[in-house]
């Protein structure tokens, strides 16, 4: 098969180096284009040295002609609205999106401009944009292979990292019909390249280092998303409480669930229905009952692995604890998943390989 | 005041070391003996060379009755059943002992029996065990001061560094009646020290760098504890869902607390009760309505930090997050807060000190 | 006797803030004054969330008038240039002045000039700096208490991080003629709080977080500053290769001197210079033979430690490592034990703390 | 080509496992075997449970004749003196062997007696043992190709972490000529994977983090090695002053070299003697001039960075700084760049996946 032609834009924040990383090792994908507003005309691996001969592509501006004129798909690794601004004129050129942005996750603009607080300018295509979590929406990304083969543009909001691992931890329960009532607490942990690579008082050595903190409490913009994956899964609105946390790691997101869930539940057959629901996805293992998900198994991996335990002492809680790479799973390589479908690709192409076990 | 005398026992443990670090710069107290078993003999400063000419102490056998002979008052820094042996000989001795171990922190025999699956031998000790958490207990050790005062031994039992966490974040709100159930919810994260000095691969640097994981879930030991002390704060049976976490930083410990509260709490009520309930807390901060507490800011002291926020949008949740470091408040700085009190000292001498802000 | 007012100049940089701190546990120095030209007007709790309750001054601007009315003696926490142009106002008011900056520890104000790339224009009062090293400079830094004590403004240039550890390891063996050669090499260590508070890419934890590199080789400005002490401790001009690298941590720093010595030397007698230099010293161990200093022993203290060897296999190469918090010893709590010194105070006065040992 | 089937002994120690994450990757060598004492049974992902779904090969013991059943070549990650045991076993039966351990490393098994303390059993064997230095060495490792491709087992002795750095640091400086005495000064820093997997009070996470410590000083085990290759480097006998370092992180090692050149050596001249012999070796990348290597941009690949700098204010110092991952070019990665080598395959097969940029 000839290569597919791929570009990033953004290539130098977290997401996107992430995924220059992936796409520099994908047998299908070939990078043609890397794009940097601040860094044009230097080469991606005078910002990273890491990448010097392996990755030495020249930084573009994001010109939508240039995208077009060189790319069939493009990764989008922006900050929210500059998609809104950028999406519609790629997909009016023809060329595929994987969007990394928050902007097409939320279906319902209205939600979108209540948390972001900006006016959503482009939903017409919203309407056609398909939330990038293969385990929950598979189908769904499938179909866009069929539309992406007959020469049209697609898009897909690949989802968030809070999100994700929220999703990867309840969703199991959610479709046995477990909840016995429309809550859920998602309480997350991150590592630090979550906030991203622009210096701040945050992010500084000295202040992430021996430090935990939550942040965002009761308001974090993940919120809107999580509840709107968390009630597609149950089949009727859902409610979260959500709180993300900051620890001392570079990359790795543990979310940990909380589900009240009905009588009839055991551990056992809570185990069942995660691990039935697993058994055939690629990238997510499901750990023997008994055991919890480590971040450090799948830092720098595609992969998640989830974990389960039920406190059945006064009330009957389910305790679900998923772990991913905020870059991997929950941003860059979930992109590239979703990207592989849409493009009738192995799903896993480019996103098996091992990684290093500390 | 002519010095009062302690011995630790068990002082190269992270707990007791760190016990032998305030005691050194207590204005009132004098440390006359330093045991620990395996290290017999040895200077305490050749086991941690920082304490090269700080503290030369040689370490001994804890016998009971050179510690009689020496001490006012024993610090037990040792695993649980350690004390159950030691502490009645103490006691019987004369000597006045804050047990930092788990032995009497449990009221009720048959439930520590249960989730520590070992006998309580020292049921009539247990019977006059106060726990040691001033903030909710400051009545019952001051009383025991007068008993100390009188001549007679005395014990307190210091609290985990879970319990601690979780007490401080949940306390205010159960005692202004803001819950509608019987359930807290609280999702913690520990740094390293709380495994303790043995190496072990759970300790391994390498494992634990880079590294989120929760354990012990639904069958941590410090479930019984949390809820006895939140039942008597509530003035009713409470239960807990407990999930602690390891991360990766050496001290430091965050618990994040989920209660249900009825419909007329606001978020300014709620943190009116907070803010008047540690008003006059000598070593708990609460933080401004809006800002949640970092484990930074406490490390290397005996200070806790809380904050709160209410999450109203669907149901009324309040999220209330407590910082301690788990060496500090969490273990060895509330034992001697404890001593204080005990021996009529003021309750934060040799505690008052500033800490590293980085 | 009744207390010092001090005024911090930069009390929210790194090093301002540890002043700060060793400040408000000093038994015979209190703070009156702190400045930050950003946050003129917050609390500095504020900004350090874990001062709140152990102290809550209002930061100010940093007027010469001001320090003058309120203080008997100005510590400048700040950058290079800032000092040149604020303490020739000090001193004319006549408070004294400990100078933490770079801009009166470099006697010839040519060698200044070239290394920092700025002109000396304050010769006058360099002329009376004396160079704040109490191991190597004790007499000189007394005979300033007196002419202090006699009413009349002093000033102290407290040395730099990497200067202080490289003179620590360095100087007994110079100081006893050891050396063969002119040359020294120190290669040397810091964590990341070395590099100030503001945000960089540098400084950013992705970046800083499990990394290792050199920088500044052959070309940072500490060169001519270690070139003047050795030069001192020999009695004749000595020169050094310097390589800084940084490391992750935030606090601790560790330099490894190599020195060619003569035939005579062995381990044993340069070891026996070295505890016979460091015997009385308060502040700085001289460990056993065979071992070498950990910085975790001596981060967040006044101290250093140190520890040599001596490899003789073929020529015979002394190497000596000293380990210091780069903000304690080799920055904040080596000001104040000058400004100890030069107020006629106990040397250690507010610097024998204890300090975490984990 | 038929896949070339290899045994890992020893695969659950720190270099075992990432030869087996790189082995799981490599599209030439397929994993027949993988042994471990202590968990033999076990599945490899039991003990590393992010392997689980990528790798589950099931433990065994070293069975010599096993070994032969089932591999090619067998990879040898074992503490030495194991190795002395099982490599003549191995060669015997026809087994080219790749040895990570010390044993084969020092030609002259008195040095190797003398350093390691223990008498050398397999003397013969040593004879024709390869150092699997490819930068210095290909040719004779390219020699073996024959001797393997006519059915002779060959046998290489991989490097160590400290050797590796210290060579690519020196090598071009010695093979030109430049240093103008037989000294080179290496002051080296690895993170904790370094010390290897079994736990113990240095790798504890409370001991290593925030810490940094020089140790082995004047007396480590790589001496001699890394004075064999830089006197076969330089052509004749060279000594080195060898100084490591233990810094916080898990992977990473940073080599600094100091070699004192002649009157005629120009930053650039040397720069040009480093870019030249570098320039056509796949695995080592020459920083421009003015720029010195980061651990983290090698860490989890099979690649060095190199930088150089010339200190030339009074005597001319040559500074060249290596960067390697201790367990890819300083063990795992460049045994098998040595078996590929061996083997006929390409020289980077399976090396040149791109890794994490953080």
């Amino acid at each position: 098969m000839e290569n597919i032609k791929a570009c990033i834009v953004g290539a130098t924040g977290y997401a996107g180096v992430e995924l220059l990383r992936l796409i520099s090792g994908h047998p299908d994908i070939k990078l043609a284009m890397a794009t940097d507003r601040k860094n044009a005309g230097a080469e991606v691996s005078d910002i990273y040295p890491g990448l010097k001969g392996v990755c030495d592509i020249v930084l573009t501006l994001p010109d939508p002609d240039e995208i077009a004129a060189t790319s069939d798909v493009a990764f989008l690794a922006v900050p929210h609205t500059a998609s809104l601004a950028l999406t519609p004129a790629l997909i009016a050129r023809g060329v595929t999106v994987i969007d990394l942005s928050a902007d097409y996750r939320i279906e319902d603009a209205s939600v979108y401009e209540a948390w972001y607080g900006t006016p959503h300018t482009s939903v017409d295509v919203l309407a056609d944009a398909v939330y990038g979590l293969p385990e929950l929406n598979r189908a769904a990304l499938v179909s866009l292979a069929v539309r992406h083969a007959e020469g049209k543009a697609v898009l897909v909001a690949a989802p968030g990292c809070y999100p994700t691992a929220t999703a990867l931890a309840a969703i199991p329960a959610l479709k046995a019909g477990f909840a016995i009532s429309d809550l859920v607490i998602s309480d997350a942990i991150s590592g630090v390249s979550g906030a991203g690579r622009t210096p701040s008082a945050r992010t500084h050595y000295c202040h992430a280092n021996e430090n935990l903190e939550a942040y965002g409490v009761a308001k974090h913009r993940h919120t809107p998303e999580i509840e709107q994956t968390l009630s597609q899964a149950a089949g009727h609105a859902m409610n979260v409480i959500f709180t993300p946390h900051l620890a001392p790691l570079a990359r790795g997101l543990l979310a940990t669930v909380y589900i009240e869930v009905s009588d009839g539940v055991t551990a056992e057959s809570a185990y069942e229905a995660y691990a039935s629901f697993y058994a055939d996805e690629p990238l997510v293992a499901m750990l023997p009952l008994g055991e919890m998900p480590q971040t450090a198994s799948v830092a720098g991996t595609a992969r998640a692995q989830v974990g389960i335990a039920l406190d059945s002492r006064h009330r009957r809680m389910l305790i679900a604890s998923a772990a991913i790479d905020n870059l991997g799973k929950g941003s860059a390589s979930q992109a590239l998943q979703c990207a592989n479908l849409v493009l009738g690709l192995d799903e896993t192409a480019g996103l098996s390989f091992p990684a290093p076990v500390l």
